[in-house]
């Protein structure tokens, strides 16, 4: 049976949601085929089945799953036959600090960079939403942003020494080969690159050949859902 | 043969530099036995023969070793057959964000909550360097630092964000039992404890309940170094 993923998407069928990145990239670790479903963001309803009101949502078989770590914890223990997103328990729980960490600093970081770009590739449906709900929870009308993109550039460059001193001495987050701990992170930048032109990396930046690296994996995968230009 | 750490010390011989304790929980969890050997700021000279200017500097027979991060990673690879301190190498890889994190944003967080404090703690041999080498590194007095220390907890608060995240949800960050990625953060925590009596953290957050456990564990080691009054 085919995995169902509903899938947040822009105008243009654009697929830019960092979360829904990180399930998608689960995915083709392990292998598994998925269905991704267009959604908007003003389609509540259709997800009410889901008990929440966010993708991505996974529905296998029997099975509905929400959120994205919850997602790949399910793909984790479902599918353990599969190469591992984790490497083990303790690989698993620390992982989890990067994804409390991605949430908690890394998309606040880049949306702040590209958050009237977003606005800009939605579909029109979305757009009152999207600037009445974002407005509401940055307190600040979106073009703020547009004016201060610079002072936000050189913040996320701050908050990003972590994984530059990482990448400056091994060629994946999770060590030899990528797993959760990279897709984790790889999907903010994939948000940025799907819906703004302008880099929020420089070329002599590791994290920047890291995520030549990502965009290479699963024969091109990311690199073939066409950069914003 | 015995292994030798060289461990920062202040006055009174307090032992509170936070990449010492790191080393010193590492060795704990191999249940390998060393002797602390105090150490200044001010003696380059006698740990000159490791490479470096700073501790922990780990000698194990032929072995030096120096920056707590290598002597971790020496002493997993060195006693494979004692309790893993990353539980496989992804495990060890992603640990190494923490790493990275602590470095660059947990223990500047905790520092300028501390530094005065951490002044009055040294011995006098050491004050006039660590005036002019942190004053130099922060660019203001350290004065300053006791005037704005509510703004530097309350910065602070807001960097433990994805720490207090996985703590509601695990009892170790490593997972269902306590590993580096634990006595990496923990350190930070050590390091405030023994040099400032005023709690950098509520009664009520989960990091404080972890802090416990983590006080709590190889029979009380931690807890053994008394906090500040």
């Amino acid at each position: 049976m085919t995995i169902t993923v509903y899938d947040l998407c822009g105008a243009n069928d654009l697929r830019f949601s960092p979360n829904c990145w990180r399930t998608r990239l689960a995915l083709a670790h392990k292998g598994l085929e998925a269905a991704f479903e267009p959604w908007h963001f003003t389609e509540k309803e259709r997800i009410a089945f889901s008990g929440g009101k966010t993708v991505p949502v996974l529905v296998d078989g029997e099975h509905t799953v929400r959120d994205s770590w919850e997602i790949a914890t399910y793909l984790e223990d479902a599918y353990p036959e599969k190469p591992s997103l984790f490497g083990g328990d303790a690989g698993r729980a620390v992982t989890g600090f990067i994804n409390a960490w991605c949430d908690s600093h890394l998309h606040p970081g880049v949306i702040r960079c590209v958050l009237p770009e977003i606005y800009d590739r939605l579909d029109e449906i979305d757009r009152p939403y999207f600037k009445e709900s974002r407005e509401r929870r940055f307190g600040v009308p979106l073009d703020d942003f547009r004016a201060k993109k610079a002072d936000h550039v050189a913040a996320l460059g701050q908050t990003l020494t972590p994984l530059r001193t990482i990448l400056k001495a091994e060629d994946w987050i999770a060590g030899d080969a990528p797993a959760y701990a990279d897709y984790l992170v790889f999907a903010a930048f994939q948000w940025a690159r799907l819906v703004s032109p302008e880099d929020l990396l420089q070329a002599d930046d590791p994290i920047h050949a890291w995520r030549e690296r990502m965009l290479d994996l699963f024969d091109g995968l990311a690199r073939g859902f066409d950069a914003a230009t």
